[in-house]
């Protein structure tokens, strides 16, 4: 096992009716900026539980964060919020909102001239204003964690920080809320979850069995309660058991000690960027390619995974490689995620992931060793 | 799923060569309250090694703190800190010095007559000195939680507090120190940290699908770790293993959402008050009958149980049920650790666990229903 150290900081009260708790978790001499997405919650009611708990409140509203947050838009928040003397942000929505009001929480005392350095340059997050979390879509695990990613439009842009000043105070996760996604949102989420802990578990076997173990409990019930959720949106126990797998998924625990990839998170965020995919989609694309490029360097890992979760095991190592990569690919679709680039329209100019990758200076994976070829070579597999 | 609310807020510097980051983690201007054992610090390097790192601290000492940690004892740490104005208290050792430590913090700014009322009449913590753990016994999880438990010779009483107000500010876990720990004390830790989960996990289903699987990875861990560790005690991913297991086992994420038990607990420590058996020891005693008392209300769980963690699967239910109790029986007698009352020379006025219970008006267990004849079957199982 590697040394490493762990702290995460944020309550999460997790459970029907938590919303009301808001209330108490917010400092009563607040100044709140309530951040949101395009609207849905004011069409499923979380709005109005909002609203009700922080009643005696001070609360201005910004709303029409996009997925995959821009800058843009974040740097108007960040206006309104000096110009109104805000103390305290409330982000209320999915992960994107989380990860816009991250930023905007770290962009309102930076320092520095362009609060964008934080993103494109590592600028250090010296402070952040105080941020909470009303969660409506199991996904990203922002909820509790110090990530955030956030979008440029000029340039073309889709970059992720991290820092301990943003993890969230506190987090209110209720299943409940999420009865009303679409099912395209439910299953990003479900695929989006299963990503972030296959970054972490399939890499290489550094004797740490307990996280092994950690990782595999969540992609068993993600495997099992994703579908559940899918066929029966109000079906409480699945949401309830998706939404806790999302947050454990990024959550810290799992990351302890081992090595990470991420790589197909880096591919992934350029061709959101490039295309317009839904993060999710990208990472269902791209992860089976992935599997299947780095088959002899996750060797180990592969074949765990394919024993202990898929419980694929007996044939010669690489039959078993061969069909847990399917089983994979196939659990992607089974939730109505397709996982070709073609299938998404995206046929032209795909060699511009691996330029760009190349121009930051970058070589990723576990070994931090996959450059512009094995990029090119990842997104042939998955082209069509 | 119940709802739950989950905040853990240590930071856990887990790893080789760990001790030397006290510097940077207890505050620079802390008057520092070393507390520790019987001294085995002295003999392993590890009193060095936090002397070496706290060589510009101010520090003062206070050694002798004693499985199951005294009131008497810990009441004079709280006089000499009171003496010297301590600002920070340093637990050295394993989790008694720990438990210890942590009522000294709470008793120290204690308001009312008796500190000890914090644990015979639940007063409330209102604040504690800050306190941070080196550990160099893997077992308790106190490493990263608010309990502690504290003994009193007059009367004899054996009992436990929560308070968020206790929670190491942070723990250090070099596993290095755990590579003299004698065989006994390892094997205790094993089992401590075996049964924290089974308390946890081995109750009723409430459709907690990823906290069990978070659960059975522990046991699984603990299973094929624990003896690698004894068998060979300088292997360090072998106790590196068992340490972080036994932090994960009651830090928190397993409780989450589900019911608890703690029956076996409430009985050991009349056992350890009353025979000054190991706490270990009480539960590897205890632990086998309760199942076999409480079989039909634990089914599910067992069988679960009996399933994942030791592939006992296939024959009649009663007959699984029963393979599972001599299964954890048999784990619990392989490591050294014996398992009925009578090889612990305890015979006589056993009746008396189940009386001071009662006389605190307590029924035990996960539907709290245990009463006085409850526990002499039990006891009355594992006697000899």
């Amino acid at each position: 096992m590697q040394n490493f150290r762990f702290h995460n900081t944020t309550i999460l009260d997790f459970g029907k009716g938590t919303i009301a708790d808001l209330s108490a978790l917010v400092p009563k001499d607040a100044k709140v900026l309530m951040t949101y997405g395009g609207g849905s919650i004011k069409k499923n009611g979380v709005y109005d539980q909002v609203k009700s708990a922080l009643k005696d409140h001070q609360v201005i509203e910004f709303g029409g964060i996009e997925p995959n947050p821009h800058y843009e838009t974040c740097m108007k928040a960040v206006a309104l919020a000096k110009q109104e003397g805000i103390t305290f942000l409330l982000s209320v929505g999915g992960g994107s909102t989380l990860d816009g009001t991250k930023f905007i929480a770290a962009a309102i005392p930076f320092a520095g001239d362009d609060p964008w350095d934080i993103l494109a340059k590592g600028a250090p997050v010296v402070s952040a204003l105080p941020v909470g979390c009303v969660l409506t879509l199991p996904a990203t695990g922002s909820e509790s964690n110090g990530f955030s990613v956030v979008s440029r439009m000029e340039p073309l842009q889709k970059l992720a920080f991290f820092s301990e000043q943003v993890y969230p105070r506190f987090s209110i996760l209720d299943p409940e809320t999420t009865f009303t996604l679409p099912s395209r949102q439910t299953a990003n989420g479900v695929v989006d979850a299963f990503a972030h802990v296959l970054e972490q578990y399939l890499t290489y076997d550094v004797n740490a069995p307990l996280q092994d173990r950690q990782a595999e409990a969540v992609l068993l019930t993600l495997i099992e309660e994703g579908p559940k959720a899918l066929a029966n949106p109000t079906d409480y126990d699945a949401r309830a058991n998706v939404m806790w797998s999302a947050t454990q998924a990024l959550a810290g625990a799992i990351a302890c000690g081992v090595p990470q990839d991420w790589a197909t998170h880096m591919m992934g965020h350029e061709l959101t960027a490039l295309y317009g995919l839904d993060h999710a989609q990208t990472l269902a694309v791209v992860f089976p390619a992935t599997m299947q490029h780095c088959r002899i360097a996750k060797k180990s890992k592969l074949l765990k995974y394919a024993d202990r979760v898929w419980g694929i095991r007996g044939g010669s190592e690489d039959a078993c490689i061969d069909a847990v990569i399917v089983k994979t690919e196939e659990f992607f679709r089974s939730l109505g995620v397709k996982t070709r680039l073609a299938e998404y329209g995206v046929t032209e100019g795909i060699e511009r992931v691996g330029q760009r990758i190349e121009a930051r200076g970058q070589k990723i994976g576990e070994h931090a060793n996959l450059g512009r070829k094995d990029i090119d070579a990842i997104l042939g597999l998955c082209a069509k």
